[in-house]
């Protein structure tokens, strides 16, 4: 590879938001910083469309303490987009960037983002523009293929952890059956975090169901009315994406799908529909009186309060990763390899091709998932605890010796 | 009055919880402590139902550290209980109470716990039993007579207040319109916190919707695209119990209504539907394509990791502070009154008739709503603000400077 040129960056983040893209961008800034290859670095306004349409801002200008209060802000700072460029889109994305003199591109986001990236690069080779274009993952979905997780998972799954943990102890204290409905398209990795809410015995969520695992109404109802007659109460978490015997989304069926985006991605996340009709089927069929359902939308991805400790790590850890690969290499995605689990946590990042990463998609592995397909393994839990972290002591007294 | 009498108490928790319910809980077993007259304090489990089925635990044997835990965890560590005790009930209540020579009766709860906590000492009066019956308030609703406000508001006030704050941020990065429905029956309070998420000139929620203030869906609609025509993007916070311009809640003419309790209270948690009904009125009437509506839920009451300090510090106060008041008062409810607001907010505790919490409930003053009723006023952040905490800051990059 040839000596890392003298030129302009530029980053932009992508899709939807999570708790640490932020650390991402900042963890690009202050590596940036760095290396006096990088003369300017810009930021794109709303991804790729600010790119195309030259919308930068000056990010080598922010004070340090404005990086601490960027890294620390939900949501992504640069603004986001869903556009999937076509050629004319690549074609206005490569003129600007050799009108700035820009040969370095770091685009945070998920595969179609890694897939974005690796149409750029391509273009500009064929063009024989020298450019180097990276992706850095991010994504609640935990989705990626290659690497070990996303950065962005652990802080969402934390959120899901800490909602159950709390929303568990509710239903002990007004006894029902309570549905929760987390984030998940394909993946069941965000609905399966729910899980490390427990902390005793008969602790919810009693019942796990997942995209990967295609389930009946007629079992769903069968395994809740099992819990409920045992224990008096039921608490389970639903993936949005699950999916009737048929392998058909029940979101889809219930026609609560709002838009298809530009990346083919189905747009499930307004899926209250499916937790209502969860609840009154619950509730006809099996005649429990205290039947509630909640979706958790949008809070998963931008509740500032909740993050996890490994996840900002990584993800700062990935922005930096990233600009380090470009000073020596033309292109790729940067990946988490987990090096250690326990007793303490180890990680570090590699790179990966674009193409690789820009390929699919991943889905929870068969080794993850219980034999009856309503719940976790132990598995699971061992390889999603660090990247969530330790979650608060509760106590429910009610199960105290009666005096 | 006559002295205290050397007997023993009983303190349940009644209806929905809140995330400091347990620091009144724990409030009330460190004063117990303090007093000889207070043999042994037992812990009603389920309320009502605990105290009429003498189901208790020993709460004196809890170790410091345990109370620790116990005032930090959410729900009601003791378990609620929505029953409305009839004569019947309260007859079996008071056998109980002579049974276990039981003389202090600390009620968590609501107006109904209120109401329950008079019928049983007036009944006690006539039984010639000597009783000491209180009140301890919590709501997430701020929604009882007399007290400035009620401990469990500030807390979810904070929740609400930290999820439009990201939640806005993320409208910022992906652009559209975004609405969020809020707890609250009657009272509007906890809708209106979520202004506390503004920290720049245009930031959401850019409306707010209370039960106070009906309002037709032309009118809401046309206020929307106000907002969206100016911002290119609009966020709204909406109380599950807004009205149609005929004074019928929204949610009740979407037939969403899944039951009503002993107490008559209407529950509207499960209001899904009302917010797919506003998104999808939103999305055919003003033709924008991103649209999009959660409804927080139980998460408002019951996310452990959100909690605001006053509210903390108030419900562990008002637990006190009834134990206190036992030692010579025959019942009462405790209520909070201001007695500074800036620039420090100093609050102090009085005691005030059962019956007059009793009697009903509070909706927001007229002051604190603006003339459209679409908003608040500046009077109602002044009140909100100490109660809920300190925020975060935020940064949005996209509107910086281009270069």
């Amino acid at each position: 590879m040839a000596k890392a040129p003298r030129a302009n960056a530029v980053v932009g983040q992508s899709g939807g938001p999570t708790g640490v893209i932020n650390e991402s961008l900042v963890g690009v800034i202050k590596q940036a910083r760095k290396h006096d290859e990088i003369e300017n670095l810009y930021g794109a306004i709303h991804g790729v469309a600010g790119i195309a349409g030259g919308d930068f801002i000056d990010l080598y200008g922010l004070s340090e303490n404005r990086l601490k209060e960027v890294a620390k802000s939900p949501s992504a700072a640069l603004g986001s987009s869903r556009d999937k460029p076509d050629e004319r889109y690549c074609e206005r994305i490569l003129d600007v960037l050799r009108r700035r003199n820009i040969r370095y591109f770091f685009y945070i986001g998920g595969n179609d983002s890694a897939n974005t990236a690796n149409i750029v690069n391509l273009m500009a080779a064929k063009a024989g523009y020298e450019l180097r274009a990276f992706h850095i993952p991010k994504t609640v979905d935990n989705d990626l293929l290659v690497t070990d997780h996303c950065p962005g998972y652990g802080t969402a799954a934390r959120f899901v952890a800490c909602a159950l943990m709390g929303d568990d102890l509710d239903n002990r204290a007004l006894p029902g059956i309570k549905i929760d409905v987390i984030m998940g398209r394909h993946a069941g990795f965000l609905a399966a975090a729910a899980v490390l809410a427990r902390q005793r015995e008969d602790d919810g969520p009693h019942l796990v169901y997942l995209p990967e695992r295609a389930i009946s109404l007629e079992r769903l109802l069968g395994d809740i009315e099992a819990v409920y007659r045992k224990l008096g109460r039921c608490v389970i978490a639903v993936s949005e994406g699950i999916c009737d015997a048929d392998q058909k989304a029940w979101a889809q069926k219930l026609s609560v799908v709002q838009e298809i985006d530009s990346h083919g991605n189905i747009q499930l996340s307004g899926t209250a529909a499916l937790a209502d009709f969860l609840a009154a089927s619950v509730k006809s069929k099996l005649g429990v009186k205290r039947v509630r359902a909640d979706t958790f939308g949008y809070l998963q991805r931008s509740f500032a309060p909740v993050r996890s400790k490994v996840d900002v790590h990584e993800a700062a850890g990935c922005g930096a990763e990233a600009v380090r690969q470009a000073m020596s290499k033309g292109g790729g995605s940067i990946a988490i390899r987990r090096v250690a689990n326990k007793p303490k946590y180890v990680s570090e990042f590699f790179l990966t091709e674009l193409a690789a990463v820009a390929a699919g998609s991943k889905t929870m592995p068969d080794e993850f998932i219980n034999a009856a397909g309503n719940g976790v393994t132990d598995a699971f839990m061992e390889y999603a605890r660090p990247l969530v972290g330790k979650l608060p002591k509760t106590v429910y007294l009610g199960n105290g010796r009666r005096v």
